[in-house]
């Protein structure tokens, strides 16, 4: 009977296994999570069909480990994985949206990444937050990214890549670093763009709500989601997003500059660019 | 037989046309355009009944005249439009996103804004363009401002409001200089950030698409519209804009920084009043 081990059981890790529930990938889930409430609402909704007592328990016997933990704990989970599976081979891999700094940090503590673990990166998620959320669907038509090292057993990454796939997900194989430099233009800055911009409304909302159309509402959607969850992504992956926020800084201010001048040269700049740009990821699928 | 005289037959003036068509508020639609090919288009397709000549010819005989053209245009439209109906009184009204330079541009030509003139901003739009787009349901649901000086005609004011109801949408009175800074706020602002993130990402379209999930897409949405409008709305309401921009600038700047110097406040702090700020407008319909 074959058993997941779920490590976290939030939005992501709820969802995912519900999902691969549904597509019968796993025949149990059992599931820990720091917070006892949490795994206590998991195990009364049937999200995971047992709690563990803790991370050792949880993992005796189980066929696959999913670490769905925030960003800061996945390389000490992931370690504390391999510490209690002993010399037993099972795939694990985390759900983490920057992967670099999770393959750097087991690293620092084992001094090489074991070979039954994939980094996984699904580019999906909701507004809602915790396990009440959990969404069986949430994976479908979404893209998952697996970074896996060339040392990465290749066992490992297929049954990783198929329990992905049994969720209705698209896996891509992409190399850690170009991962994270993407992810950081395409989802951590407008995330930070879009939290910072609704900031600067804070003291206006009671005034400005009746002014917000659905422009808005699209714009700021993703400013909706936890702020813990999200410092911990930017954070991460500062150094890739600080590099794209100063591009980004720069042709603000040129624009800011040039309409206080009366020269509008950077503002049609900007503007010309980004349709045009935004054309050809609407072509590429974005 | 009531007729509509429609200047400008774009997206919003042919969605105009086609929603009080189809709501029997006029009986015809007459349209006239600058562009020859564009009216050409509207008239085979319905859109629009029948085409005047010219902007004189429009005007004779009808009962109320639609201002739909690009913002730098519509005041001297507006202007050229009473001159053609002489003594008549018909309501007169505009769709223009940015209020007080209508009115200041109208009053800088005629000494004076005629009381039949209501100037009006539907808070709807598409990503696509032209009359080829008209949509008769783009407004149903969507805020419609007012911005009436004190001296606009009571009778021209409620047939107007009587119109927008009649496309479906809620008419709101506000006044002008309010209106413009309120929607540099909440959707110039995101326009011009949108825009400007997506140009900066230009050179890099074909390696990043595949990163693109639904959040870019959301957050990028409203930059696909057009450029040329888009120049026009924020060259209007620069004033308004820069104010924003600044203190925007500013929050990025901080953040930066201190992901720089590996202090993490301002990031923690910019997400979190975000979400909170993003959690009120939710409520308010934002």
């Amino acid at each position: 009977m074959s058993k997941l081990f779920l490590i976290g059981a939030g939005l992501m890790g709820s969802s995912l296994a519900v999902a691969l529930k549904r597509a019968g990938a796993f025949a149990r889930v059992v599931g820990y999570d720091v917070d006892a409430a949490t795994i206590a609402r998991a195990t009364a909704s049937g999200v995971i069909d047992d709690a563990a007592p803790n991370l050792a328990a949880g993992a005796r016997d189980c066929d696959a480990v999913a670490v769905a933990v925030p960003p800061q704990s996945i390389a000490a989970t992931v370690v504390d994985v391999f510490r209690a599976l002993g010399a037993r081979s099972v795939p694990v891999f985390d759900l983490g949206s920057v992967k670099a700094p999770v393959i750097d940090g087991i690293v620092a503590r084992m001094g090489s990444v074991p070979t039954p673990f994939v980094p996984c990166h699904p580019l999906a998620g909701r507004e809602l937050r915790g396990t009440d959320a959990a969404d069986g669907a949430l994976f479908v038509g979404r893209r998952v990214f697996m970074t896996p090292l060339s040392s990465t057993s290749r066992e490992a990454r297929d049954a990783v890549a198929g329990w992905w796939r049994a969720c209705g997900a698209d896996v891509q194989v992409v190399g850690a670093a170009e991962h994270d430099a993407a992810v950081a233009a395409t989802s951590h800055l407008p995330h930070l763009l879009s939290s910072a911009y609704v900031a600067t409304l804070a003291e206006r909302v009671d005034r400005l709500a009746r002014f917000a159309g659905p422009g808005f509402k699209d714009f700021t959607r993703i400013a909706g989601a936890d702020p813990e969850l999200w410092r911990q992504i930017l954070v991460a992956n500062a150094h890739n997003v600080s590099a794209d926020l100063t591009a980004l800084i720069d042709v603000l201010e040129r624009v800011r500059d040039g309409l206080a001048a009366g020269d509008e040269a950077a503002l049609a700049d900007a503007l010309s660019r980004g349709a045009e740009a935004k054309g050809r990821f609407r072509d590429g699928g974005g």
